[in-house]
């Protein structure tokens, strides 16, 4: 029995630029990427979307491993006594907080939060570690589950009560090596965002009011996603002593005096998956960057009476001379399903590039090829196939980064009157840049008015001179509002 | 300031053959791999020891993902109704769960379970997701952080209320599917403990009293450690329609009648890092299995009086042909450290293969290079550098391999009267061997007599013409006993 014709129940109902958010909903359900877990908010990440997330990982530990750091592991629970040391952040994480009350029977002697975010475990341990100068700096990085319990609306990947990320660590001798360290990462996340999941960003400080709970400083990586909202993609802090005091972490100096470390801590989330999702797919399903993509090139075999060992043959002399160039390659050859309900699917998964392969492509000693992202579909012979489709791999790599560019460029604007400004947020306009007199209380009716945050902060030589956006005082720095996941 | 003088600080004083757990917790935590968290049992695990662990994932993953498995993560916490669904499995885990009450200041709607293992959350999905018999096997793992509160006393890597591990989960059409699931990934498990752990096992099945609960029947490898303790190192279980049937992990077949899957899981930990510490560790400290060791060769360059750069600059060659070749290799070119300091830190923590290079070698184009494992020191040409350490890191390998197979063997024994029974276990003798008429009481009386457990049961085809070793009535197995971790 072949089949064929449930199309329309697989297929994605919504169209994106009409109902983004049921868009958005049947695109990681029916891509087979994700499902809610019973406990409202906690998600099971199938195995496409966790390959996804193991690409980012080899990513990303090879470029901090380069750079001398090493991935550890540290406790899930932290006892309520060691969350509370630093004031701040305990206030800013105890709303979010899971909380464990008794292990089997017996009631534990204090409360232990999931860890939302590990400083405070972690210095816990810095403080144990660390003695000399000669242990700086300690560049820790770890891969966990971190859970905070959200009260807002969820979205998959974006806003789980459970998520995976990784989060560094590090303690230095120096202010100046702290945040040269701050600086190395968040320039990791740009990277990362832009070179792999192709989805451009832009970067800079926090807020006081957004940056994290107990920092100096936050920096930033943000996306901009089709509707116009804000994604908050990665962030790096400087943390000052402000950690290191409370926890003692601590070291003797080349003089033998003691000093108090200077740590910052940085993290990237599977929300990284959910934007690049947003940013790329489109009616027909998942538009996956070639270089995270699971698979890269999947062959359909078009099956006609007596020639599927001749096709079978051939498609694997082709996946074989792909695997062989580092092309990750995979032929469907179920014989349950026709060649259009199998494009169908490959569509939906994304794949970059499909490769069809009937009696005349064998016969003529070609290949038939559709790009998944423009749908353009070409030849060349086989002989060429390795080259020809390593190229279109790139190209689509490329072509992602360059859309999602033109996207972020076009909800980009920069407006200086304030019912303009509002105007703007209301027509999901994207980031709207304006100067800002860098007061809390600007930035808090902003946000009241129009629901705006703001993403990021940047430096502007001409401020001074400028107004604030909303109370028309002098300005101090230039910011980017938007309205955010 | 060079350092040299704080040997008697750093190293073990206790003696593996005099105080062996006296022994084993001070050689996890001076050579840097392991401290206690602020929750009891809990663990930090330190670079070193992470990274052991990401050769470990590398090594099984490349085994199941040929065989066609796939990663994917499942959230942590688990309802108590959905935990509760198995009636067996409930009663075995329960009472070593940590619970979640509370989520910020509200209580939960019900107790939350964190994993101490995952198929009641994982079957709830699988039921949604196994629909035909064209959807089956479904063949997933994760890899995790799993939560038993440890009452008994905990053991750095063998035994913490937290621990890692991955847990395969597979769901197939039929028994005879399942049952070969069970028996593959048991032979990954060999594979890995002794090819690359150089740990040799003894594989086969578990009692009726030691299986998991849940399950028809668990398979095991176990090892055997230089105390005489048995050491559970994997376990691969064929769970029948257990769990499918309370579950509805069911399917429609190729005639569309519904059926039952059949599933296995199976998972090893964090414990088998505790093994291959205890069983190839010495007075000096770690000894690494070359192909697990997050350094394999570590080259000291022999400073004197304005021979530093020559020396470094032989030393980086060297070590850019070694890491070319694969061999994982660094430098230690601190100079607030003598050379001995460093000989000793370098043994402590494990390194396979020391380099030494000094004017001496230099002059000569030779390097000097001793074995962790045996002492031997020999030396070669620069030429032949990386074919002799290639060579050497092969047989340190396979040397340990061989000692821990005689240790294994040393271990090892078969008795036929219960008297000497009781004196080799209270001898710490190891594994004996011996007939067993396969039930409960004598089993539990063999344990609260003598604090042995079998460990492995066997098919024996002269079985029935022997006696069982306690009751002396018919025996219908052959039976592994010894205490364990």
């Amino acid at each position: 029995m072949i089949l064929e014709d449930n199309k329309s129940d697989k297929g994605i109902t919504a169209k994106k630029n009409e109902n983004f958010d049921e868009w958005y909903l049947q695109l990681v359900t029916k891509s087979d990427l994700f499902d809610y877990g019973p406990l409202k908010g906690t998600m099971a990440m199938k195995p496409d979307s966790y390959e996804i997330w193991e690409k980012i990982q080899d990513v990303f530990n090879s470029m901090i491993k380069e750079s001398g750091h090493r991935n550890a592991y540290f406790p899930l629970l932290i006892p309520e006594s060691l969350l509370k040391t630093e004031k701040e952040h305990f206030e800013g994480f105890t709303p979010e907080v899971f909380w464990v009350t008794h292990a089997g029977d017996n009631e534990t002697s204090e409360r232990l939060a999931i860890r939302p975010t590990s400083e405070t475990i972690i210095y816990h341990f810095m403080s144990k570690w660390i003695r000399s100068w000669r242990d700086l700096p300690l560049l820790l990085n770890q891969w966990v589950n971190v859970l905070r319990a959200e009260i807002k609306m969820t979205k998959p990947f974006h806003r789980t009560s459970e998520f995976l990320w990784q989060e560094g660590h590090t303690a230095h001798a120096t202010q100046e090596d702290a945040e040269k360290e701050v600086a190395l990462t968040l320039g990791y996340y740009k990277k990362l965002a832009e070179e792999y999941l192709a989805v451009p960003v832009i970067t800079g400080k926090k807020s006081e009011k957004e940056k994290f709970a107990g920092a100096v400083y936050t920096t930033t990586i943000e996306g901009m996603m089709p509707d116009g909202k804000a994604l908050q993609m990665g962030t790096s802090h400087y943390l000052g002593q402000n950690f290191a005091k409370p926890f003692d972490v601590a070291f003797l100096n080349e003089k033998e005096e003691k000093a108090y470390a200077h740590t910052t801590s940085w993290g990237v989330s599977t929300r990284l998956i959910g934007g690049m999702l947003m940013v790329h797919g489109d009616d027909k399903g998942l538009v996956l960057p070639p270089k995270v993509a699971p698979t890269q090139v999947v062959i359909v075999p078009i099956f006609k009476t007596d020639n599927e060992s001749i096709v079978m043959q051939r498609a694997n002399e082709i996946k074989k001379a792909l695997d062989s160039s580092g092309i990750r390659t995979r032929i469907d050859s179920r014989n349950t399903y026709s060649p259009g309900w199998k494009f169908n699917e490959w569509e939906m998964k994304g794949v970059p590039i499909r490769i069809e392969l009937g009696n005349k492509e064998v016969q003529e000693n070609k290949i038939t090829y559709a790009r998944r992202d423009s749908g353009e579909k070409a030849t060349c012979t086989t002989d060429d196939a390795i080259k020809t489709i390593a190229n279109a791999l790139e190209e689509v790599q490329k072509a992602l980064f360059e859309n999602a560019k033109r996207l972020l460029e076009s909800k980009t604007i920069k407006v200086s009157d304030y019912g303009e400004f509002k105007k703007k947020i209301e027509e999901k306009a994207g980031f709207v840049i304006a100067y800002w007199c860098e007061e809390d209380e600007c930035e808090e009716k902003i946000k009241d008015e129009t629901k705006a945050t703001t993403r990021v902060i940047k430096e502007d030589t001409n401020a001074s001179s400028q107004k604030c956006i909303y109370c028309g005082k002098e300005a101090k720095k230039i910011a980017y509002f938007a309205r955010a996941y």
